[in-house]
């Protein structure tokens, strides 16, 4: 018998036809065109040789062998050895030395290089090829048997660490008791003897601590370090990290085998990292430190401190500039780095060791710098003409803007973490504990700072939210009511912080041990997500004239328009300072929270009859008329998109029976009655029940109500002169006829007030698409849209079955394994939820050509999901306030990524 | 300014050329195949004229007009009366007396006829166009003026009633005072003197009540009698109607005018109808009831008793026949009957008027019958040659098929109607009222027959369930667990009844101001959804040898197989018996809830880590290869697909203090740390939680056990020599990566289990496409799927975001104003969630050619669905046991409609 089973006969990545790659001055296979196969770090190295730079000869072996090593169950396939067997051949033959000869041996660095920069993976190997036999070699051969044996217990040290697995800090140990027992204070004081005590201590305890000989043969140092390379690709930290920036897991890395250099020959060496500019401020200013006779990694261990480059840096500290100690090499080097950035035309972040005198260049990639540098750099460099101003576009990080519209938490400042939960929304916070709405109403009015406390936040806790300076939840997502709200605020927010136990009833977060109190002080960083103990001092944003220059050039190029979500006329004021072009979600819900009217709205809800109905909305028509006049106001003629009542009623009642015996008394009527009418509106998945239009359905008061409210507040400003362009949108819409029902009565409604005040003004009638019924059926339902507009939040939610409140607790796992790319409440899935979208314009346009659609959910704020509207032709996103500069940045890279395409 | 507002404009139907069509021997317009435009009575009154039989002449008023006429607000339009005049022109030329003449006036007969035959709407208006003058030319044409002021009467009675909305019961009290004042005990003993001071009388009430009066002018009189006709389409009973049969509000009714016939002109006179079969048994026999010197509605009003038609049948009750009182009429009825039968090939119900011995054909249409009937005339046709074996298949009602498999009500029973809830699970049954599982489980063991009363049932309500005779719950749809799982027994349930308002405190049920208490008695009807108050008596369900001789015919003619639905051995041999194919959807957590193995499930759940959930894992093992062994033994070597666990884990822990106090003894644990911890699985929108292969992405421990189980069963069956193919089916697909990771474990724990056994099967593991995402990437998926089957319960909920436990509160306002066809979760969406379904296959067989799909919602037993997933090519439908016959049935029609349409 034979199973039916076809998983296992699934065909295996072919074997690539060349995959190790040489380079040296002149005679270099790569360049820098080939990261994806080379990794940064080796394309990079290749380039350099073609540009006459020093660079130590060496080789790469490609990122595709890094997934054969994973299919192949995390073994290094034996047909890879013989091309890396050739390769060193070729950097022996080009250094004069061979790899394990006794006399004069060559050694080899080992280093990861992936395409994107990733922390988290091992790093480097130094001095790889020295054995009891090759250390006596270069001890003759380099005339310092000091030098020679402090190598060999460094490589010790490392190998053992990274390629055996072994507890790094035994023979840290070894080396403290050593140094304590000979009373010495630097490791340079220890002599050859001592040193190769040492290395026979380390092999004695690596075979002891791991069962296994420290590994002798050079031959097979390398296979063991280029393994560990490959597998350190698949570490937690390194996974965690490729989640956070969204690089897949097949990306793999390369690996770099080096000839060695030693910055650590004496007073004439030395090994440096630098930026060509200042990587904080953007300044035009070359920034960088050094150590004196060290080697690699004692630059960033900090063990030592390392001194500023430049005379002019150095000067502030006193200290010696390598200007100063070395300056061939330094103008050497200032030479390069000057190649370098035209070259690459970039900021660039470079390593460097002079060994003897003589400058050898170990990496150049484009420097990470802060958002306020990058735009200060794009700047100056579309000054100088080394990039145009599409270019600089291009290579601004949208997202990143956020850390220049939000206080953010000092650097500096001493900080004790507390916990991490989700990166809700933007901005570095402190204030005092509490764990209800009310209390921080009242305690900001004491002028209190406060941090609101909840499980989760709900539409009663918007006073609270509002007093509040910042919102820490234990549960929900990304996009739970608590983000959501909180990033329309531009508030910060800390969502879904599991660690942190929340007791109501004892006023007390349980976290990490602490039990904090009401009243203690915490601090929430919005940006990472972190939570910390006590204050952190906070810096404030200052937008430079650069921001406004980068964005200019930005609405320059963008195709699509970028409206925000907005309910205040605060949101709405600070929305069109951030240069949004108009409201594209207005929630009508959140209007019904304020303690003028929630009554009104509840009276509405348990009325029992549509004359009780009406006679409590007529009391909201006002309001709203009110709400939706300021608004207009501010918005002064660009579009504004009012969605009608979505949320299902029960959002609006009390829920205990304390708030509802109070509620009865308020507004006369009877305990029991209330309570089983509240009772009654009880859901089991409100997500799918009677909310949306379903709910004018069944009560065509409702909208009626709200579309009078919009056409009288339209009347007032017409009458007063303005201008004004309502677009009223109907949500939930899964057919056709829903539309087609609910069109007719707001188009009754308007006529009517049109009629009454003699005014007539320009509307439109649209609906959310936001049920996957809707996409699919999108070219009837356009037949009664003026617009579509995309709820992508419950899109997703239906499209995928992932209610966003409940994912938390296996979204986690869906990331981190792979199964999904991302959070798809962050960014939009575009193979299910993106392919649905596609399909409802593409739809909604062959029955009107020129449909005007957009999208209203979270993801009109993200960058990718940005990229992917433009490329589906959509008129415009619409986000909350604090991201309209990087929707409009995004906008216009998805433009000039889009023309790169075509 | 302009709006943009497109709604009004959009264009109104357009007029027909013709739509008035006159009809009398040898002159017919219309004809048998013209029922769309004509409806049935009158496309069939013109086919009679054509095959000589006599019809009184007259004309039809198309059912486009109906349309014209809802869209003009309720009015009849100008345009529309030309047309009739001009018809009423040719009748009077036919009959030789005119419409409105005072010395011998045309009558004329104002009848409704939809396409399909609808109860609820205008029936008839007799003896149209008498009024004061005109009777008086009828009394002398006639030379009978009792007659004639007798037809005046009736016709005020009649009209006043159905078009002037006048409360009939007030003419008919004046009526009987006159004839108490008279000491008058029959209407016939009334004198002409009498009915003319009866006439006045009405006449002058009609005017006080409704404030007009009665209209003289026989033209005024047409109009409003064709303008009530088309209004009744549109009343609450007949949309009511409607919804029930599926039939769209757009098709409309026509309206037929005839000349008047009167079987009330004196003993050589009658009115009757007939079936030409027996429709309660099939019996070919004739069949029917007239009375002497009536008018059409006396049959059936039960004013007199009607007589049988036939002497046989007479003979019992010792009454007189019409082939004995009128034989020559008799006679031509019979050659008559025969005719139309011979010629429509159907069993006929007919109306017939004999007016001073000549016989009138008033109707003719095919004949309701009851299923037993159904069946016994479609094997007497075949075997008569009258129809061939498809003919009998497709007219034959899948659906009827339900009163042949359950216990039904005896129809002759007398019953008090207590409240209508959904037809949910089909039978009659009555019991005792419980309101807790416990208790069903408990009476029943002491020997009671309980129906057990719940708001709605949980999966812990199954034992419960088990133990009664039927369920009642005040909430919940169609597809409600109660439902779901009732049906999937074969137990009579009605849910989601509103009007019973459940009391678990009092242990009382109140309704319609009864107030029942746990032990009295209602009866439940689970084919009409009626609740009734005490013991109704129940007949058994016989299945003749004509049901096994049809099921033949129409497995030899379908293209789908049909699979069942089964949880249980009980339930698989019950499937079996119904001649399923196979069990396409064993859902395993009903098999958790066994007393015997709750508990251990719990502690699965409420494990800490992965050794503690292994360990009650192990418990559970062997209880599920048994579960497994004895469902693969019933089955038999038919395939059987089980589906691994589905449901979100807090379905299976107790939600209130008690029992979580009770399970915390039990298992041994705390009760706070267990507490916590079922309140850490709530979730906010279960449906869209925790779920589904999501639980075996965070817990693979469950499904591993659950393979193992699996693989164990089967490798025993094989030891015994027996074969069978297990198909594993994976839940809540959404992306290929979670089925091909789930897919991995699978195939490596059936490696395993074979490996230890020694032995080796066949198997398959395929997914549910039940999320909008898993249709949309079907491509993708099928990459790792043997097999797919539709989850379409699931799949409409999230493609219309519409919860089906909370879609109570508006799916009726929905289905009532054809915003929705259907309920969506009766019969499949096939605009919304059928196009997901047709993209899924095709999709998925792109990339497999040959991918086995099927359907396992509760659509696989609806007989529209199964008519569509037939033409999207799917190849089995699963459905509950009961319904299996249904579906073989409405997969054989659906294979001889496609091939028609070919």
């Amino acid at each position: 018998m034979q199973t039916n089973v076809s998983t296992e006969e699934k065909p295996k990545t072919t074997i690539p036809q060349k995959f190790v790659y040489f380079f040296a001055a002149g005679e270099s296979e790569g360049n820098a065109g080939m990261k994806n196969i080379l990794g940064g770090k080796g394309a990079n190295l290749a380039e350099m040789t073609s540009l006459g730079i020093p660079v130590p000869p060496g080789f790469t072996i490609s990122t595709e062998i890094c997934t054969h090593y994973s299919e192949a169950g995390g073994k290094l396939p034996e047909w890879v050895r013989p091309a890396v067997t050739a390769a060193m051949a070729k950097v022996e033959a080009k250094i004069g030395k061979k790899f394990g000869d006794v006399k004069d041996p060559l050694l080899v660095s080992v280093r990861s290089g992936a395409r994107a920069s990733m922390p988290g993976m091992m790093d480097t190997i130094l001095n790889l090829g020295l054995n009891d036999q090759t250390v006596e070699g270069l001890a003759k051969s380099s005339n310092n048997p000091r030098f020679a044996w402090d190598s060999y217990r460094r490589f010790i040290q490392m190998y053992s660490d990274v390629v055996m697995g072994m507890n790094s800090s035994l023979l840290e140990v070894t080396l403290e008791d050593l140094k304590e027992e000979k009373h010495y204070k630097l490791d340079t004081e220890m002599t050859v003897d001592d040193l190769k005590i040492l290395v026979k201590k380390f092999k004695d305890l690596v075979h002891q601590m791991t069962g296994q000989s420290f590994p002798a043969d050079p031959w097979e140092q390398l296979w063991g370090a280029v393994s560990a390379v490959f597998s350190s690709w698949n570490t937690p930290r390194a996974i965690t990290y490729r989640e956070l920036h969204s690089i897949p897991a097949s990306w793999g890395t390369a690996v770099n085998v080096q000839s060695m250099v030693f910055g650590n020959m004496g007073d004439d060496s030395a090994t440096g990292v630098a930026f060509t500019r200042n990587p904080s401020t953007g300044e035009k200013a070359f920034y960088g430190e050094f150590l004196i006779n060290a080697q690699g990694e004692d630059v960033v261990a900090g063990i030592r401190t390392p001194q500023p480059i430049t005379k002019i840096a150095a000067a502030a500290s006193g200290q010696m500039s390598l200007e100063e100690a070395l300056p061939h090499a330094y103008n050497q080097l200032v030479e390069i780095y000057k190649k370098l950035e035209a070259h690459y035309r970039d900021m660039q972040d470079i390593e460097f060791t002079i060994e003897k005198g003589t400058l050898w260049m170990l990496q150049t990639r484009n420097g990470k710098r802060t958002a306020a540098a990058a735009l200060k750099i794009a700047c100056d460099m579309i000054d100088e003409k080394l990039i145009t101003e599409q270019e600089a576009i291009l290579r601004l990080e949208p997202s990143a803007l956020d850390q220049l519209l939000h206080p953010t938490l000092d650097p500096k400042a001493q900080k004790t973490v507390l916990a991490k939960g989700l990166p809700a929304s933007p901005g570095g916070v402190n204030g005092q504990i509490v764990f209800s709405s009310e209390e921080a109403v009242e305690w900001k009015e004491q002028g209190k700072k406060v941090i609101l406390v909840r499980v989760e936040t709900s539409p009663e806790d918007i006073a609270g939210m509002i007093a509040a300076q910042g919102i820490l939840t234990s549960r929900g997502g990304m996009t739970s009511h608590a983000a959501v709200v909180a990033r329309g605020m531009g508030k910060c927010c800390v969502a879904g912080c599991g660690d942190v136990d929340v007791d109501y009833r004892n006023e007390t977060m349980k976290v990490k041990g602490y039990v904090l109190k009401k009243g203690d002080v915490i601090t929430l960083d919005g940006s990472t997500g972190e939570v910390y103990l006590g204050e952190v001092k906070t810096i404030e944003p200052k937008l430079e004239g650069t921001f406004e220059r980068i964005m200019k050039i930005a609405d320059g190029v963008r195709k699509l328009k970028v409206r925000t979500n907005a309910d205040t006329p605060k949101d709405a004021q600070t929305a069109r300072n951030f240069g949004a072009e108009g409201i594209g979600l207005c929630r009508t819900e959140h209007m019904f929270f304020g303690p003028d009217r929630i009554d009104a709205v509840r009276e509405m809800i348990i009325a029992d009859n549509k004359t009780e109905r009406e006679r409590a909305l007529a009391k909201l028509l006002p309001m709203q008329r009110d709400d939706f006049y300021q608004l207009f106001k501010i918005m002064d003629g660009l579009p504004v998109t009012i969605r009608l009542l979505d949320p299902p009623l029960h959002e609006f009642v009390p829920h205990t029976d304390e708030e509802t015996k109070d509620l009865a008394k308020r507004i006369g009527t009877d305990f029991e009655r209330l309570r089983s009418k509240v009772k009654s509106l009880h859901e089991f998945n409100p997500m799918l029940g009677h909310r949306g239009c379903r709910l004018a359905i069944t009560y065509p008061e409702i909208y009626a109500m709200q579309v009078r409210a919009i056409a009288e507040a339209a009347c007032q400003l017409i009458s007063e002169g303005k201008k004004l362009i309502p677009e009223i949108m109907i949500p939930l819409i899964a057919t056709d006829k829903e539309l087609d029902t609910l069109r007719v009565l707001t188009v009754n409604e308007v006529k009517k007030v049109q009629a009454e005040k003699g005014i007539k003004f320009d509307y439109q009638v649209g609906t959310m698409i936001e049920l996957p019924r809707a996409a699919i059926t999108a070219d009837s339902i356009a037949e009664y849209a003026d617009f579509f507009s995309f709820g992508t939040n419950d899109l997703t939610q239906t499209t995928l079955g992932l209610s966003r409140d409940d994912s938390g607790r296996f979204l986690g796992t869906y990331v981190s394994t792979g199964i999904l790319p991302k959070d798809p409440f962050m960014s939009i899935d575009q193979q299910g939820v993106g392919s649905l979208v596609r399909m409802g314009t593409d739809l909604g346009r062959r029955t009107k050509p020129h449909l005007k659609v957009g999208v209203c959910g979270e993801h009109g704020g993200d960058p990718d999901s940005i990229e992917f509207f433009h490329r589906v032709g959509l008129d415009y996103v619409s986000c909350s306030p604090f991201r309209v500069p990087i929707a409009r940045l995004a906008a216009a890279r998805a433009a000039l990524l889009g023309k790169k395409l075509h």
